[in-house]
């Protein structure tokens, strides 16, 4: 406990990231308020076809531990060691993530892990939290936050000692920067939507293997599958919006079957069923968006989805927005809970991180949906995984680092270029890899220190 | 004149961009209303210490002679022939443009040159304009656009054939196009801002070469100067918002007046009346706007600033804009005025080319207040010049490409690689470039196969 009184915080947004952090700052005394503009969902339905499960890995597992929460949503975790990837014509194909037993992702359905994050709030008696309240906007001038109750249809204003913005991407909070003076903002969406079909389970089994997050890549675009805890597995079909197979070509039930018969072949007994839901449910969007400065002053403070939005083809958004957390919270203590100081120092190095994930989460995409199409790439993922088992000390993929380590995400991104032109050179000597050598460690021990 | 009656375009915005755009379409035929938020200039004084003056280039000239206007603004232009380099402690340094006497860019007022346009417009009886009418919002559900009169305080709304926005950097239009699903869009703000300073005229005559851009190159920030046809010079201080010499820091007349004594020495009886001036002043944002798409439908299109806007460090802001209204018109010709298809063809070709000129604008504010001091810049334009003046045909710099041809800006960014290295390579085996050579002419044709 830091603080005795007074101090208070108010946060944005009662999604994953606002509940983790309110957390965060609760242990420390602050007195926190949430505002959410939905109803508590402890309460009521999560509407379908909307994000229904992510994939947690070590950034985000961290960050829960450091609240204590991570054994306790253990039971609710399907561990995935890789992917499995579903060519037409051909027998699936399983890929590890890593060489370590513990290189795993876990699929956890987000409503889920929203509401233990809620739960788990009730224990703080210092954390407040307002349903069905709307940001309004910020006036900085003033300092003066407006908030309008939903539920009895009245306006409150506030004079707050800081606001944390985990308002996602479409930020109120940051809305109301962004008209202040040289406020920086990016929003890209690519020409690709998304829509979320269920498989459901088989009495009470999954109908694939359910330790593997699937793929079925198809070049210009790609079907896959999470697994659920009560057997079913959530489906994501991204697809462009114009062209052969699209959002604009594909409409009616009857063309979706075909389409789905033909085209997943190991999925057809699903293929109406898929078919109908397809039809039935919206298609999402995909954008990256970044901002900055993430500050005004102390008086707010946008993080996550609000600050740095990035595409789900690394399954790492949530799991930034939870390092985000983790790293503010230390730079808070580091400044004695001097917001705007820490804010300030905050954000400038962050960003490279989260610029670099976003990066590496776009390149993913044609990672997914295309190079593992490609037997060269199986090849390198085997050197790789010849490297990491034998100098786990030396290497590590870059998948590996993303997702099975805390290494700044800007860092693993400049090391990249690197690590590929190595690949490279392995396969074009054609050295073996299989066992430890003096040329392998010395090429290893070379590029660790460009 | 293709329309005989009832079509009508709405053009927002009586800036340069929207002055010349108006006639363009009314050429065709087309009935013409224009909605500008400020009073008409003709009629008022501009705001001082605001954007006085430009540099008019190939591509401005080339679509003011398409409405035969370019003769008629010629004694209202000087034409400058290069940079004047002001080196501390060193005699001013002139580096020509190019090497063909055509190879000047002309200082205007931005004011007279949108005086000049306006007046112009009324040969035409089809365009109608009207004056302190604020664009308030398009409802593109409906196809309704509100404007208010301001001077009446009434709202008026329009059901248009078509909307080209040419509001500029904070279109009224675009705001209203973002709310619409899918729009791309980034604003990046750089660490500098500037502040505009008028050096007088002294018995009528300029104090400095009025056939010269001036530079002071000070490697962190950088003086320009501009000539006016009344014998002043119109200066715009680059600075950062931080550091040493930056807003942040210099605030009094009295410090300014030394930092003026002292780092533009040959100015030095202007210092106080700059530092005056500089106090007085308001600091001018600089950024890089993009977004994408620019029509919706037929129903709106941006362009100019609304749709790109880029920093000044290239003078082909207004450049662009004016190229942007020629290659639209063909666009909409060869589509015989068909808006939707015109817009839908013209903008993602067009992009490519407001990309690559953003781009470059950014990267020539390091040249101009950096690599210019750097002797080896020097001789890398000596080279230039020899290659431009003995092989024509074959070899054009950056520059004159961007500011003395109709090249494709993305084509030109293209080729540039190639370029530079070629300067690499007559630098490195010391090549000599005073004559032709086969050795050079070899190269030279290389470049053009790559």
């Amino acid at each position: 406990m830091k603080f005795q009184a007074d101090k208070d915080a108010i946060v944005i947004g009662a999604g994953l990231t606002g509940s983790l952090l309110s957390m965060y700052l609760a242990q420390e005394g602050l007195n926190v308020s949430i505002f959410e503009l939905r109803p508590d969902l402890r309460k009521v339905d999560l509407p379908a076809g909307r994000s229904i499960n992510m994939a947690l890995s070590h950034r985000g597992i961290s960050a829960l531990q450091k609240v204590g929460l991570f054994e306790q949503i253990k039971k609710d975790l399907i561990p995935m060691k890789g992917r499995c990837i579903h060519l037409k014509g051909q027998d699936s194909l399983h890929q590890a993530y890593g060489v370590d037993k513990d290189h795993v992702i876990y699929s956890i359905s987000r409503g889920l892990l929203n509401k233990i994050l809620l739960e788990a709030s009730e224990k703080f008696p210092n954390i407040e939290k307002k349903f069905q309240y709307r940001c309004q906007w910020m006036n900085y001038e003033t300092n003066m936050l407006f908030v309008e109750d939903l539920d009895h249809g009245r306006e409150h204003s506030f004079h707050p000692n800081t606001v944390l913005a985990t308002d996602g991407a479409f930020s109120a909070i940051r809305k109301s920067m962004i008209r202040q003076t040289r406020f920086s903002f990016s929003q890209q969406y690519i020409e690709y939507g998304y829509k979320e079909i269920t498989i459901p389970a088989q009495n009470g089994a999954h109908v694939l293997d359910p330790h593997a997050l699937h793929i079925w890549p198809r070049e210009q675009y790609m079907l896959i599958a999470l697994p659920n805890v009560d057997g079913s597995f959530t489906c994501t079909l991204f697809l462009p919006y114009k062209g052969e197979h699209s959002f604009q070509k594909l409409n009616t039930v009857e063309d979706c079957k075909v389409f789905f018969d033909q085209e997943f072949p190991d999925l057809q007994e699903y293929a109406y069923d898929m078919a109908q839901q397809y039809v039935d449910h919206p298609i999402g969007d995909l954008l990256t968006l970044s901002s900055h400065p993430w500050n005004i002053s102390g008086q707010s403070m946008l993080l996550g989805d609000a600050a740095h939005c990035m595409l789900p083809f690394f399954g790492q958004g949530m799991n930034a927005a939870f390092e985000d957390c983790v790293l503010l919270h230390k730079e808070l203590e580091k400044h004695d809970f001097d917001f705007s100081k820490a804010y300030s120092e905050f954000w400038p190095q962050r960003k490279k991180d989260t610029d670099a994930i976003s990066k590496m989460a776009l390149d993913n995409f044609s990672e997914m949906r295309s190079r593992v199409r490609n037997p060269d790439f199986h090849k390198r993922k085997a050197i790789e995984h010849h490297l990491e088992r034998i100098y786990p000390e030396l290497y590590q993929s870059l998948y590996s680092k993303v997702s099975f380590s805390l290494q700044p995400y800007h860092k693993i991104l400049d090391q990249e270029l690197h690590q590929t032109m190595l690949i490279d050179q392995i396969l074009e000597k054609n050295i073996d890899c299989s066992s430890p050598s003096t040329q392998l460690e010395s090429m290893l021990r070379n590029i660790r220190k460009s």
